[in-house]
């Protein structure tokens, strides 16, 4: 029997829906038998290649989503407190998933998690330097080693080039899901992901 | 007993997602003790109030949305054929629903489904007089007296104002939803609406 190829996630550490889903996208897929395949990217990347700009720079939707980032969480049971600032700048948060990634796809997915509850239930600066090694202490990384990863060019490429792929395979919004390559893109999008996941194509 | 307030229901002749939403939204409202209060809204008026464009106007969101309109309606259990041209302008029907709502608030929401059923699984071209026309035959409705109502400055107006009224309301996309003072944006958010209307304020 093949296995069943896993769930590609794309997320943002700085995207409140990205937050929300990292919290059931591996339960869901492990009750249908899939992995999660974890990608960190830049909505800055995507949003540019598709002439996009973040919802939350436009005033009225950004006075909305603040409503529905918290109702979103409610529903899905999820821990959140709006941090501030936000957004932020998350290319070293990403670039040490990557490196991570490298050596070991289960811990960067754990390192996935300590951002994304650092930032969306205690504020934590992932843009400054700071918190960041506070944050890979807690985690049982090494700091200097993290951020060695984060100022070296090769890891600046290397999430370049994730990025690149995500486009290049339609990603143009976070959270998105790629399954059987079929595109789903947002939180909301979750009953469809199941409903496809238990029983296929629909 | 005071009866609930009914769930403020806004849509675009052209919304794709306005006419899945529109097949579910009255019997999920009234499975909860309510009514439904349809609001014909142009898209492109609270597009422009919010500094936002359409959607499909992104060539890489147009692509996916053409896929994931037709999912969204498979997974509703709903018809739907992509018309084309797509978008188109819905003034004229817009304003029909509105001299049709002074009149008969039940009228104007069989013609909203006859309007939206009639564009999204035949192609009707809503935006045309002669199609327009053969529609209002179609539902009983005086094809001149409905004329007469699109032509007239009065019934323009009439929507300019409901337009404004929307957008005042913090509408600014559509399908949306407004309930107990709360709102809910986009045919996604079924499930969040359905545990509104089912317990309360989450």
């Amino acid at each position: 029997m093949t296995a069943k190829a896993p769930v590609e996630f794309y997320f943002d550490f700085s995207s409140p829906y990205s937050y929300i889903a990292s919290e059931w996208v591996a339960a869901v897929a492990a009750r249908h038998g899939r992995t999660v395949s974890w990608h960190a990217i830049l909505l800055g990347a995507t949003f540019q290649a598709a002439e996009l700009k973040s919802p939350v720079s436009y005033p009225v939707k950004r006075e909305y989503a603040m409503v529905d980032f918290q109702r979103s969480a409610r529903f899905e049971g999820v821990p959140y407190r709006q941090p501030e600032p936000f957004p932020i700048a998350t290319q070293n948060a990403a670039r040490v998933f990557w490196w991570l990634a490298d050596q070991d796809a289960a811990r960067a997915a754990v390192w996935a998690h300590t951002g994304l509850r650092a930032y969306f239930t205690r504020g934590v600066a992932l843009d400054k330097p700071e918190p960041l090694r506070g944050l890979c202490r807690e985690a049982g990384i090494d700091p200097d080693a993290a951020e060695a990863a984060w100022s070296d060019p090769a890891w600046k490429l290397r999430l370049k080039a994730e990025n690149e792929a995500a486009i290049a395979a339609g990603i143009f919004g976070a959270p998105s899901f790629v399954v059987d390559g079929e595109l789903f893109w947002g939180n909301d999008r979750r009953p469809q992901l199941e409903r496809w996941l238990a029983s296929g194509p629909f």
